[in-house]
């Protein structure tokens, strides 16, 4: 048995990506694109964003099995600039996509400076954090959009739910610092927080969903009575609006009232479209330079006098580096359910499991 | 004397224009340039956003002639790729460095697909959404943000105000419906609205600012008390300041505890950042086809069944665009006080006023 902390095991990362990797040969994926995907996910797992990583692992596999996924795609750039690419998916696994997409956009923004690479016909492709991050290694910004795989925002103003959480990620990267990444939901709250505390028998703060009438939506257990509300308001939904236009219209993906709930249908395909756009830091900027620069504004944001009660600031993405250090070295923790979950899937699969 | 609807009286933008360019040629800004920075700020006025078009011309004549603005500027590119360029704009009235970059990157985007050009050593330039409205021409997509000219907001859970309302503007072109355009502030409300509050008397929501002990702020005559919040919270910090690191760190331009209070300080250079991307609909789709889809989906937005009380669901952009047409016919209402301060600037500088 591995460590633990509480109830939760501590795995690691390279006994969650093998695991993962066997799981979707054993659909038909094959060697090389299993592993992808499986580093992938585990990635995400050590950044923490839990609800992104392994835990997503059965319900790509059911997808898989239901004809929801192609395992034997044509992954293609269908169109191309110096400075610009649509890659399309063929329904493949979100992460060969958008990763493809993300490869794309670093080695165009090698020589011309910025690229900006679309895709179409892709699937749900994890935490949008790991694709900006990538543009990091090259000492590059990486900006990453995505349309979300289920609508739960309505436009302002109404109660028909045509946009989904479209989050933006950002990756700037710092020299002794953590590199600055955000990771957004264009929502208040991402539809995960709210299935998590209904699991945990919590209530949810107001200003996070609205029911039908327009009142304050609290018990978390009536999401399905109700909606997400989006941050600032109007300019919430602009942007999920506008992120979406981006991400999946100009690309010829879906949006609106053509997005499927890939958590209600695990057959029709999504042809969920996300893009990533690479900066090359050295066209602007002494990369040196620059990279000391972004260390002396975190830490002129981190050592701000603080509000009272405030124990101290934070910068966006240094949790995530701290819980990536943490994770790397401890392994990653999978919850009791989680893992009975994985357990059951390796049986069905007839694979290895974790053990 | 011109047309009038209560107290304001309404003048042709061509008007305006003309004032607004006498008035930059009175105090030594070449012809060609001053036509160029008063035909932004009166489409500026066009689109309604009152706050940053002919509303500002008193403080940036009073900037350049205090010496904060040098009107013989040698504006240049400096770096450049195929994709990418940074201006640097040595101090100009800032809508000359910008509608520099915005040309820039919309010509590579004709080339490259793609295209970023930041500026520094700018200064500001009025409302961002005719920067990013500049690609729609082309039928592109355009992108603009910018360090503002005052720290108004401070790191989430902190005091020091460290951070701007860091603008995003984002253009989309449609065919039949406006071009959806968002221009929205990081923060709930833009520091415009708190001085527009205080004239009038009013009171201010909660939600908007908070004082230094964290408790709602909600009379704006002790706007200098506290300090404005961000949407979303922690989200909306994150977001200000990754633009702020993409249009003034990336740069070399200021950010954080370097930016210039504009308002307090005329003198000083403010080294202003900003950006322009430039995205060409061509290389990612047939644009005809791209254009029916963004028709469809604002359509999709603002036919959603509405919340009790709701009158219509609008789509960013057309608030703007309906201005901008009943404006074009009947003129641009200027308030008595404005008109007052116009024409005393007029006398002063020895031009002839709006008639």
């Amino acid at each position: 048995m591995p460590a633990a902390i509480g109830e939760h095991h501590l795995y690691p990362a390279a006994d969650l990506r093998s695991f993962a990797a066997r799981a979707f040969q054993a659909v038909g994926v094959p060697a090389d694109q299993a592993d992808t995907i499986a580093k992938l996910m585990t990635d995400i797992d050590l950044r923490g964003a839990d609800g992104h990583g392994i835990f997503r692992l059965p319900q790509y596999i059911r997808r898989i099995r239901a004809g929801g996924i192609n395992v034997s795609p044509n992954i293609r750039v269908v169109r191309e600039t110096a400075a610009a690419a649509l890659v399309d998916g063929d329904n493949c696994v979100g992460h060969l996509a958008v990763e493809k997409a993300a490869r794309l956009a670093i080695d165009k923004a090698e020589t011309s400076g910025v690229a900006w690479v679309g895709t179409r016909n892709s699937n749900h492709a994890g935490a949008a954090s790991v694709y900006a991050m990538m543009a990091l290694e090259r000492d590059m910004i990486g900006i990453y959009s995505a349309v979300g795989s289920a609508n739960h925002l309505p436009p302002w103003g109404g109660v028909d739910m045509l946009l989904s959480t479209n989050p933006i990620a950002v990756a700037i990267p710092a020299r002794e610092e953590p590199a600055v990444v955000l990771d957004m939901a264009t929502t208040v709250a991402a539809f995960g927080k709210i299935k998590t505390a209904a699991l945990r028998g919590e209530s949810i703060p107001e200003g996070w969903m609205i029911d039908r009438d327009g009142n304050p939506l609290t018990d978390p257990t009536r999401a399905e009575e109700g909606f997400l509300l989006p941050i600032g308001g109007y300019k919430g939904y602009g942007l999920a609006m506008v992120l979406g236009l981006l991400a999946g219209t100009l690309n010829g993906a879906a949006l609106g009232r053509d997005v499927v709930d890939f958590n209600k249908d695990d057959a029709t395909a999504t042809n969920t479209g996300q893009f990533v756009l690479a900066i090359d830091v050295k066209v602007f900027a002494d990369v040196d330079t620059f990279k000391r620069d972004v260390d002396r504004i975190v830490r002129e944001m981190r050592s701000s006098e603080r509000l009272p009660g405030i124990d101290r600031i934070r910068v966006p993405g240094e949790g995530s580096a701290a819980t990536f250090v943490e994770r790397s070295r401890d392994g990653i923790p999978i919850p009791p359910d989680l893992l009975r979950v994985l357990q059951s899937l390796a049986e069905d699969l007839a694979v290895p499991g974790l053990g």
